[in-house]
């Protein structure tokens, strides 16, 4: 049977990239990600810094040393713009054109401020350290005074951004059909190998992590 | 046996992130990598929007609809700044401070001009295709003058840039050997799973794309 055809208007709904505002689904994408890249600008000039990140309720946290430019400037209050990418696949079409890949991707704008007080700076440090491995902030040594007052830390507020999703096969042309040239999709995601123990530890791996060999990061 | 004294000195060799400007290693990561984010600035409010990208000697090809902000602002010679990161692994520490994640980084800087010539813009079409997988551009059919014309593609060269690159386990403090914590770190890396055909591919699949199933992609 013959598909319908291709028109304009059939092609809006076939349209292969969804961008919406929904909250959740930014959640999910960025509590999945491990690297934002977030931008800000020194007259005209921009940066795009890729950095560690946590998520705290409807905020978002960044962290560095104390010297860091970026942070510097994030602290300034300069309007930041901070980006997070998951790659989700390759899309192979017919056609040079309709080559692309699948993501969800999430850009968020606003500002930031420092965090100053010991309690949000040791809350800020938990949080990263979950986000890495969730609960893994309970076994680790938590911050000196000494050890956060070498971190900045900033919180920006989620509230304005956007979230984009690629998802699916080749949107090919109706003509293209006929191109003797395989077309389909590749899925691709970050996996997790065997972790590697530190030449000196000497307690046993926690099966939180020894669960996570082989496993789809997510 | 015990470790060499971690003293300042000793700290700087150990250091777990390298900065370098090794051109030949920034167009590694930039050949592995799919994704670029891409940053510039608009009266101080920073952009930073994630595409797909392709390298082609020592130029960095940007891609998308003619109608796009960032490709008409990067048209019109703004400041790019475009930053390229794969994440590979990782890493725990014994102490929240010392967590980190694994990663090689380019952030390149400069303007980009707009490819505005037929041939250039067909030679760069190819490029992108072969950055998702290697001689794909053959076997795809090659844009129509309408699709060139619906795509606006810049130019940027490869010239002002740094690489970093953090490998290998944590550093602990020497006092936190005693945490009782595991230790250590755990690669990660983008996978590609089993292709998934288009339904309607009567094609067999290429060899080049039925053995990237199940291996990393690089």
């Amino acid at each position: 049977m013959n598909p319908l055809a291709t028109t304009p208007r059939t092609r809006l709904h076939r349209k292969p990239v969804r961008g919406s505002y929904d909250r959740a689904l930014a959640y999910r994408i960025l509590d999945e990600a491990l690297v934002a890249h977030v931008g800000f600008a020194v007259d005209q000039q921009p940066f795009v810094i890729p950095m560690f990140f946590a998520r705290q309720g409807d905020t978002l946290l960044l962290h560095g040393a104390a010297a860091s430019r970026l942070l510097a400037s994030g602290a300034r209050g300069l309007p930041l713009c901070v980006t997070v990418t998951l790659l989700d696949g390759l899309v192979l079409a017919r056609s040079h054109f309709h080559h692309s890949v699948n993501y969800r991707s999430v850009v968020l704008m606003g500002t930031a401020h420092e965090i100053e007080d010991r309690d949000g700076k040791f809350a800020a440090s938990a949080a990263f350290v979950d986000h890495v491995v969730p609960g893994r902030s309970r076994e680790a040594r938590p911050p000196t005074d000494k050890e956060l007052a070498a971190t900045r830390m900033l919180a920006m507020p989620i509230d304005e951004g956007s979230v984009k999703v690629r998802e699916g096969g080749p949107i090919d042309d109706e003509e293209d059909f006929m191109v003797p040239c395989w077309s389909g999709h590749i899925p691709v995601g970050l996996v997790t190998s065997a972790p590697i123990p530190d030449p000196r530890t000497r307690e046993p791996m926690p099966s939180a992590i020894s669960e996570m060999a082989g496993r789809p990061r997510d």
